[in-house]
């Protein structure tokens, strides 16, 4: 259950909220993990969760990391995120998206509902029909498009800065980084990697997605799922699903650095003291993927210009190198250490 | 879980939402049964209930109960309830109060509270203090005051007109009447009956209570725990928790009406038909008690005069009637039957 949940690991999620409307299938839950810095700004998940209780977890990690990340950017938002329980494939209709856009519009504006996993930006556009605090819709309806390339050029910088900090190398060329799923991010990493002649690796459980990849960057290697956790590298990227980094894959994992776009990366936070021990340098998802959060957010206020938008993702290795120097100087926990901050600007968002 | 049990119960709640508060110490329930025939508008209930789960239960429950009741009465009104997990004679605060105001203003309306056990019309007033969906603040304060009186008024005019189409008398004058709970509803409704010459049985878990009733009314006779689910009477009033006519007491009541101001009497809808082969005419207590609710409602709109209230809690009795003659006639369950004109009502309440 909710409540007893939230205290068993000590959280403090302002409140969840159950959207159930049996005429349109719809099973919807929204979470508010704080509005203290702003409106809850995080995307909608669309999965065929195994139980409501999976589901439940996930909607709570995921929208306390966007607290986390947008306090990291330094963005007046709030963490929010939603999932409908079901197959996008096969459960998803306007008729539910619709009814799914007037729950969150009877939300006022605290939450604000954006693209994740199982909803493209087409669904954006129907969820939008009856409600405007949507972000992302489709750019030929006025609306900010996929954010996934902003989310892969802050992951770049950020894979940059940690180059030089650990590696002391200005330059990614020829280095070895293992890009763990191409999706959206994914996929624009790698172009982003490959302009700047890495030796790509990557893996993805969609093959032909892989083949196609091959096509476009021929230098790019694939590999297996076997492959994928153990081979050596310099840094290993994850950009999929989250708890990739996990008490298994930690024990296999040889590179230099994490540091990637997936949410939720480890799988708890007693991995970071693993990692530490390991001597591998991780890269906080929630400082270092902020990218697509940003531009999207940009499109809540039209003072916002692309070059607001350029400067906040710089910003993000910027930030990347303050937490670093810390963390290496006091040889405290880089990713305690951004909870820290992140949770302390929260707290200090009220007057 | 939420919509495990929605599903299992074949309910169609619009949506629930998990309040929390750490600071506070709030945790809060508000279902939102229906707004289809106008904001959902309940009272807020505060218990140390043993679980959450039994907790969402009796919310989703009471919520279910109030979008019948003002169907029923015929009030522009949806259903909602709200629970508060706690001891009201320990953990309750001025802080938790006003936390829990301010969640309910933003639900911009959709859900409007009022009282129930556990909270008074004084904590009803620092709930006030964030929002201005409350009904039913201290009259000092501009508020509607406790309606109890008004539950009770017109539960009696029920039972009046019970007592006209089951017994064939006009008067209520040596019936025998057993009040099960001497509230703030129960209490009022002794005073009533009392007045006109009824002979009448009360029973309070509060002993004192008991004893002030009969130094304020020295013929009302006080009953014992045992005797009270046995003793033969006409009329059975229970005026206190729900689920007081189950599958144990069912057996041994002794009546020919059971009516009364308590919500949720019915342990479960199977108990009807069961008073039904006993002879017992039971009154939905969905259609007896919404006095209180008429009350507190006019409160929301200005153009509502006292004539207004009077008028509304007296077609109580003539909705009675009416479900009656049909029931009688057709030999259908009433409880049903009302149960399906209520839904009837809030499927109809959109254009």
């Amino acid at each position: 259950m909710v409540f007893k949940y939230l205290e068993k690991k000590n959280k403090s999620h302002e409140k969840v909220i159950f959207c159930f409307h049996p005429e349109t299938k719809l099973k919807a839950i929204v979470a508010i993990h704080s509005t203290t810095l702003g409106p809850a700004l995080g995307g909608c998940r669309m999965l065929p969760y195994e139980t409501e209780e999976k589901a439940l977890e996930d909607v709570l990690n995921l929208s306390e990391a966007m607290s986390y990340k947008a306090a990291m950017a330094g963005l007046q938002l709030g963490g929010g995120k939603s999932i409908i329980i079901g197959d996008p494939n096969v459960d998803k209709t306007p008729e539910m998206l619709w009814t799914f856009g007037i729950y969150l519009n009877s939300l006022s504006g605290q939450y604000i509902t954006a693209k994740d996993m199982g909803i493209t930006i087409e669904d954006l556009q129907y969820i939008g029909d009856q409600t405007s605090y949507v972000v992302g819709r489709p750019i030929d309806r006025g609306g900010a498009g996929d954010p996934s390339q902003f989310t892969a050029t802050g992951v770049y910088y950020g894979i940059k800065k940690a180059v030089q900090l650990k590696l002391k190398r200005n330059s990614l060329k020829d280095l070895k980084v293992i890009v763990q799923g191409i999706g959206a991010v994914g996929s624009f990493l790698v172009k982003l990697l490959y302009q700047d002649d890495v030796e790509v690796l990557v893996y993805d459980i969609n093959e032909s997605a892989m083949i196609a990849m091959k096509e476009k960057f021929p230098k790019v290697k694939i590999l297996s799922r076997e492959e994928v956790f153990k081979r050596d590298c310099d840094i290993f990227a994850p950009c999929s699903i989250g708890a990739i980094v996990n008490d298994k894959t930690v024990e296999t994992l040889k590179c230099s650095i994490i540091a990637g776009g997936a949410n939720n990366q480890l799988s708890d936070l007693s991995i970071a003291e693993k990692l530490q021990s390991k001597n591998i340098l991780y890269i906080p998802d929630f400082v270092i993927n902020s990218g697509g959060l940003i531009y999207v957010s940009s499109y809540l206020d039209p003072k916002k210009s692309e070059e607001w938008i350029r400067s906040k993702i710089k910003a993000v290795s910027s930030t990347i190198e303050e937490l670093c120097k810390i963390s290496f100087e006091d040889n405290v926990s880089l990713v305690q250490m951004a909870f820290d901050l992140a949770q302390k600007k929260i707290k200090r968002g009220k007057i």
